[in-house]
């Protein structure tokens, strides 16, 4: 049904990771820390979540989409187009 | 000391949210929901922090970089070459 | 042998127009126009070359992945592992 | 009246190099070369373009910025929104 089964405990730690990592950015505002190292720290979380969408993304081409183009149809069809889509967001955001 | 003061509790709302939305990810994970629905809400979380990077920024270049800016010298150099360097990681990240 | 067979006159006539905003960026910093306006132009043809690049994947996609994937075995893995480089390339640069 | 002075033979040379590109790209295209390679080479475009778009925006700091800045009243904050709002373009596209 989804195509990170063998990555999902590394999705998990990283995503609770970055979950902590925005938890200690309210922290530095919280404490009128200096916007500089803000920012250093918003770059990271932002590298961070890419690198997570990245993986996800490998794993997603590499089971459902695999498996959906060796079925092809309209099924394949509709599968490449999401994850082009899905593709495009990311590059946009 | 820190140039978002007046947005500091702005700031503090989108990051808790995004905080939110993070931790939002990792159950989506855990409850193995569909690889796109997950992308599709990274997507989303990045924006959301590009933007408070965007907000800081503006407001640290209306604050420090100004008031370094009018004092001029070495000091002056030193915030425009450090805010130069902040903004070539957020381009980059 | 390429996926991008349908839009090639479609990529061409954008990467020609890219070109050209490549080289009217060119005569605008030779003639010593404002740097913002430098700058604008220069995220307006940013956008085109990822609009482009995003077409070409969306029918790498299309074509000579799913052709990949419907015949199988490490050919398969192959094509989508250069395709999930490519996209990380691309969501990095 | 551009702040870029100092740096505009280098900004030239780049946009030319950059220019080069995209023009050997349109001839990838035309001689039907791998997707992926085409691929390849507009992500190193691309990082090409932003790495001007920075030195522009650095320049820009340092110089346009800073004496609006050093002059203070309306015109300061005018060039620091106007510079902030380059900044969102850039990160955004």
């Amino acid at each position: 049904m989804h195509g990170y089964g063998e990555d999902k405990a590394k999705v998990l730690t990283r995503l609770h990771r970055i979950e902590g990592q925005v938890r200690a950015l309210a922290a530095m505002v919280e404490e009128d820390r200096y916007c500089i190292d803000v920012l250093t720290q918003i770059s990271a979380a932002d590298s961070a979540l890419k690198s997570v969408a990245l993986l996800l993304l490998d794993d997603h081409l590499h089971h459902c989409v695999r498996q959906a183009a060796e079925e092809g149809g309209p099924v394949a069809d509709e599968k490449l187009t999401e994850a082009s889509a899905a593709i495009a967001r990311l590059v946009k955001s």
